[in-house]
């Protein structure tokens, strides 16, 4: 099945029984979305992405980002194709002088690099069927920067 | 003044005033040292690289390294080339056909990336003479493994 092109709605804190987990949510279609539970350092940084910011000092996927560029890389896509026990596979779709290659790599850099870039994210439709759920069946979600803020 | 070549010691957390700071120990040569205050994120990749553990997924750096590797590109050196109100600058540099390119990068990226690729770590001799210490003067440091855990 195809992949489908989503959006990434923002990094939240996710509470649950256990604490609280910070979670990368995608926006699907309507109000399909796809939660996908991430490390706080990766959170931050898409985080970062998402509002523009420029640190000081590159980040790690501004780094990448930067040396993409550089090289005359360009990240054609992310499709984040697979799911098996809780945990998301993805690929970088990148492009070299015309020359393609797919690189294994966790949703969460992925993102952060593809937010970026302006690349496209997409899911496989199998992995939406499987995990996607009603905007409404989110748990209860802080927005990382009032978590980070208090 | 040429670069001096480094080995990287390991990465500590030094206990000061404030708290705790994660720092990599870079050896210089006998007893000196240059420590480099650094992230806790970016602490525990060069630890990770250190130890060469073999991550379920890989980490940032590791997909970094990856990304060299398949694009054939080599990592040649990383050059800690200056220090300015205690923020150390840093540059790698990279080669792809014989074409060479410098991108500048925070020293923690650099290091997490040049243990995984053996590259050669370097520090300028003028950022040595500013900042350099002897071992015996390095503030308490405690190895950052027992401090994750625990």
């Amino acid at each position: 099945m195809p992949p489908v092109s989503c959006r990434v709605k923002g990094v939240f804190v996710a509470k649950n029984a256990l604490g609280a987990s910070p979670a990368v949510i995608l926006s699907v279609e309507n109000d399909t979305c796809l939660p996908i539970y991430i490390g706080l350092w990766e959170a931050m940084s898409i985080h970062s992405a998402l509002n523009n910011e420029i640190p000081p000092r590159p980040l790690t996927h501004d780094l990448f980002v930067e040396f993409l560029d550089r090289f005359g890389i360009s990240l054609k896509a992310l499709i984040i194709d697979s799911v098996e026990d809780g945990v998301y596979y993805a690929n970088m779709i990148l492009e070299q002088d015309h020359h393609e290659l797919t690189i294994d790599c966790r949703p969460s850099d992925g993102i952060a690099i593809g937010i970026r870039c302006q690349a496209g994210i997409m899911v496989d439709e199998e992995v939406i069927l499987q995990s996607a759920v009603n905007a409404s069946e989110l748990p209860d979600l802080v927005d990382i920067s009032s978590y980070l803020a208090g």
